[in-house]
């Protein structure tokens, strides 16, 4: 038998799995003097870093804690910091829970893994708002699911139709969840209004899915703040464990993001399938880095919110005003109330893919185009713009720059 | 439609997710005064406290160092970690190679989910030893595989029989790869042959499958090292890069495992393929806990190879000479090299499950029934005996009140 390497056999599953496009392009324009508006990720400065390094000083300092800070732990977490998150999620969220409804991951990102894993089969359905968080759907693939289209209204759909169109696309698929960033989405900044929230939920309970509540971003700017998927699912079924919501919290865009350290919360019969695929894929989360997270959260926690809200504020608003300032007619943004996004599109027929290299070759400055948060070859107008790496006098002439080039186009 | 939670729709495969009765057993144990056989972690009185302490302040304590060390970071991992990695693995177990086959997991345990992820479609075969390690079903398992069961030598199988058997029960299904843990194995403490490592990578070749290789135990405390199935393989194939081979490696036994790093050499594209489910499952390994794993390991690797050896060395000595002083006629057990087991049996007939009640119950000793490490309901008389947590005099004191529930069966 000949042999193939380096090409072995992969699981088909293999073939669903590609790079993120967007990971790729912040390579090539990770270059100095350039205005960067296409990373998505916290401004390091705002890292509460002394009190991080407090904290591990703390830990390994005393003889005893170091020794169970760098043991194996349990998989389900480290229980203070269950008991810290579930206090937060009741108070501050609307999710009446305890300790036994939380589970600790690598990132939301790891949640997504995992509540792929645990509910979809070859051929099921989810349902996904376009464009979405691609990082979801990279989580998803290798699960194999087919994809079908929220919020419900954009098209008019039944929940009958969802439900007919997933049993005929494979036998015995059915849609198996429904994935939201309710608040703040990436790339598209919007929230989702409240009578979009019940909807959801509505169609969720039609279909007898879960429904997967991303919440990244949760710091609010302005407007008015909306209840969560899982506190209107939980005061309408009585307990979280009746809910059919799956809550994914991190504490990555507000303390830090580099210790991987997020949450789950859900019905108890959920989480500790969860933990059966924890224990399975990395036996647990870092202990150090959970001890550290939870002292550090207790400690600064609300000071960040204020901290990180005051400073994306500030540089939301610099940059709807250069937009407003500076873009040519035809061009058209968004105005988030919170996160880390302005989305913004040209006028018809114009392609934020090819303009963007001009952009970079000639005035320095990068966005991401859109149509890398499309699944279907859409969104070629579109493009995403982050605020929160750069100061604001950096905004105001990044986004003069980029004004001048689609004033040319 | 009826809303049946708190039971939604689980994908098929979570019929394959169980609690590993081990870590269930271990909690039952837990309890002051006993003198446990059952754990299966390392001393943390070894691990390098104050060069973690260290290193941590160290990174923390340069503004610039904690920016980057607190932010988000590649999937691959660190490079300068991967480069120290690939340095050791070039020169301690023969497997010349760079950064661009290294990528960092979360522990060994991450690298057999994301391995079984790429490789395993539903109906396909893995190949394991029985009894092995169970994690490495636990992380296999999601993917829907069948096993069958290595060493060929104990069954007189040929390779042929092996595909054949694999394609009869699904179809399209093949053999896709074999699991080894070579050295010192997880429960059996056993070390396998020169010869049968080349008839494995021969069988591999056969199937055109890749080989799984487990290094979680690497230090020997007596006999002559044996080379790694992956330089076995390089040496023959003459590249990391055409090998079949995916050598997987972790510092949690050797420096400490809650920061939960390990590694994966092996063929470059096998690599990338790997880094894309890594940018999928949970972005990327914690990134301080990697920059400090590579100063730690820098500074702190050799020596406390030789701290970890001499101490466990010292415990398995005890144990195995207290089992030959205490021990009823029949009770037989393995003479292990490394690792951190000795597996042994009751005479034919007595169940080793029942009597650990008595041991716990009457003589505060605990071990692990072996029948756990089976996945077809054999092993009744065999048990694993774990020597890295008691100290010497521990040893002997827990082997005498063994053999006395022994003798007494």
């Amino acid at each position: 038998m000949a042999v193939s390497y380096p090409e072995p056999h992969y699981a088909r599953r293999a073939e669903r799995m590609r790079a993120s496009e967007i990971r790729e392009y912040l390579k090539l324009i990770d270059r100095p003097g350039l205005i960067s508006f296409a990373g998505g990720i916290p401004d390091p400065a705002l890292f509460p870093a002394e009190a991080f390094a407090a904290a591990y000083a703390r830990v390994l300092g005393d003889p005893a804690t170091a020794k169970s800070a760098l043991q194996y732990s349990i998989s389900e977490g480290y229980l203070p910091l269950r008991q810290w998150i579930a206090e937060r999620m009741t108070r501050d969220r609307g999710i009446p829970c305890t300790a036994d409804n939380v589970m600790i991951t690598a990132g939301s990102q790891q949640a997504l893994d995992f509540i792929g894993k645990l509910m979809l089969s070859a051929g099921d359905t989810a349902l996904v708002a376009a464009p979405t968080y691609l990082g979801a759907l990279m989580a998803f693939n290798p699960y194999e699911p087919r994809y079908d289209a929220l919020p419900m209204e954009a098209s008019n759909r039944t929940p009958a139709s969802y439900a007919d169109a997933s049993a005929a696309a494979a036998p015995g698929a059915r849609v198996k969840l429904a994935y939201a960033v309710p608040d703040f989405a990436n790339p598209t900044g919007e929230t989702m209004p409240l009578e979009e929230r019940r909807r959801l939920l509505a169609l969720a309970d039609e279909l007898d899915c879960v429904v997967v509540e991303d919440t990244a971003y949760t710091e609010r700017f302005s407007g008015d703040p909306q209840p969560s998927l899982a506190s209107l699912d939980v005061a309408d079924k009585g307990s979280v464990d009746a809910s059919r919501v799956i809550h994914c919290g991190t504490f990555s865009k507000v303390l830090a993001p580099a210790l991987r350290i997020g949450w789950v919360v859900a019905a108890a019969p959920i989480v500790r399938r969860l933990v059966l695929i924890k224990q399975a894929a990395d036996l647990h989360s870092g202990t150090i880095d959970q001890v550290v997270m939870h002292q550090v959260a207790a400690e600064t926690y609300d000071s960040q919110i204020a901290k990180v809200t005051a400073s994306y504020r500030e540089r939301r608003d610099a940059m709807l005003s250069a937009l407003a300032r500076h873009m040519p007619a035809g061009v058209h943004w968004s105005r988030p109330e919170g996160g880390m996004f302005v989305w913004a599109s040209l006028p018809p027929g114009q392609d934020a893919g090819a303009l963007v290299e001009r952009a970079v070759a000639e005035q320095q400055v990068a966005y991401v185009p859109g149509r890398a948060f499309f699944t279907d070859g859409t969104g070629t107008e579109c493009f995403r713009l982050s605020f929160t790496l750069p100061t604001p006098p950096q905004i105001e002439k990044g986004i003069g720059k980029l004004a001048r080039v689609f004033a040319a186009a």
